[in-house]
């Protein structure tokens, strides 16, 4: 199995994923998030781009049904319900709910219409469950990093790392550059110190900063949820019963 | 002092890089090859991104006083007169000439017009030298990788991290997060095996593959040719007598 790791998403053109199972990394915080709020019983979770897109298929869904929920610079949009941080996805308020989704780098790239088979949510919380989705589809995967727009970073570029490593314990791989890179530096650097691995990395600091520490202790949790979000057709559903 | 690292040129925008010395990082081939030439006394190397560009100013010289040199997937480009390969540029050949250079990633970054107030041309064979230029300047710096058609890859990298270090041990440094991981790398990793880098980088095996076995030698040698090529308007040229 070939797994391909782009750092940032601008690498990860079409003919780069056309035919793999793409994992979006985006540790602080969208993948946790994501994931945390799939944990939580919400019914659907619709990834976007862009502010509008989810204010205006929000506009056409019955009152009550759905939540706004995503950030720019951090901080919840205003008017929006929720943030980005995964404290706020309880099975209280997600419940059930279709969570329309806006955060500034890994809800954009989950939304991205780039020819990837499939797509999964990958972070820390869910490293060992997606490595097993991974591992077992026999497809060729690429890791795609949310990075910090547009530019590299290094929580995702890590976790990307550990992906590389969790995949090729349970199978044969053949990897990138920076397939390779990534995993080097988790295995060397990191596997025992993700919590610290936020310290290091320029966006875990800026976030500590402006009040999201304990968001940062949730997103180091290793393998704390293991479920594993699939985007299809742009969303992430339950299967029809 | 800041300094950025940028696996790969896309990521390093125009508003990146305005007021910083900017160190471009082939190190198979170009910034090895360039370094060697100029080491070589070559009087002027021209960087190009195209090869029909080359070719158009070559028209325009006097014959006898410039030489087209460049590669295309690794091969001396049909009609030039030499490759990219660091041996072919002995001082026989191009001192006092004129080399008007295409490669594949390295020149074209070179070339490049992007705001950088200058570029000085970085490898293994002038690591000592590159940081040396560097963290003497006092202005903040960006190490922008060729990476390899847009894609990261693994010795440009490592190269850039080796840089880092370089610098930080000659001056006080604040690191963006791609800085901080290729740093990490190179020294857990390929500090004390430069050459051991190429067989694990795939542009490194694709070279041993046709045919440049040797030529990783040449390029694994550190501090070999102690000097600084400096990129301005467009050209590497010596100051006037």
């Amino acid at each position: 199995m070939r797994i391909d790791l782009f750092p940032t998403p601008a690498e990860a053109a079409e003919s780069r994923l056309r035919d793999r199972v793409a994992a979006v990394v985006d540790v602080l915080r969208a993948s946790t998030t994501v994931t945390t709020a799939w944990s939580r019983g919400a019914d659907r979770i619709i990834p976007f781009g862009s502010i509008e897109e989810a204010k205006d298929l929000f506009e056409t869904l019955p009152r009550g049904s759905a939540l706004l929920c995503g950030e720019r610079n951090g901080m919840k949009i205003d008017g929006f319900d929720l943030g980005n941080s995964p404290a706020e996805f309880t099975e209280e308020v997600v419940g059930g709910k279709t969570l329309l989704f806006a955060s500034s780098n890994g809800t954009r790239l989950m939304a991205r219409a780039d020819g990837a088979r499939r797509k999964i949510v990958a972070s820390f919380v869910n490293l060992a469950a997606a490595a097993e989705h991974l591992s077992a589809g026999g497809v060729d995967v690429a890791i795609v990093c949310a990075g910090d727009l547009g530019q590299f970073n290094l929580e995702d570029f890590v976790c990307g790392g550990a992906l590389v490593a969790e995949i090729a314990a349970r199978t044969s791989v053949e990897v990138s550059d920076a397939a390779r890179a990534a995993r080097m530096l988790w295995d060397a650097a990191y596997r025992l110190r993700i919590r610290e691995l936020f310290d290091d990395a320029s966006h875990g600091r800026d976030l500590a900063e402006i009040g999201f520490g304990a968001d940062l202790d949730l997103c180091a949790a290793r393998d704390a949820i293991p479920v594993v979000p699939v985007v299809t057709d742009g969303r992430i559903t339950r299967a029809p019963a």
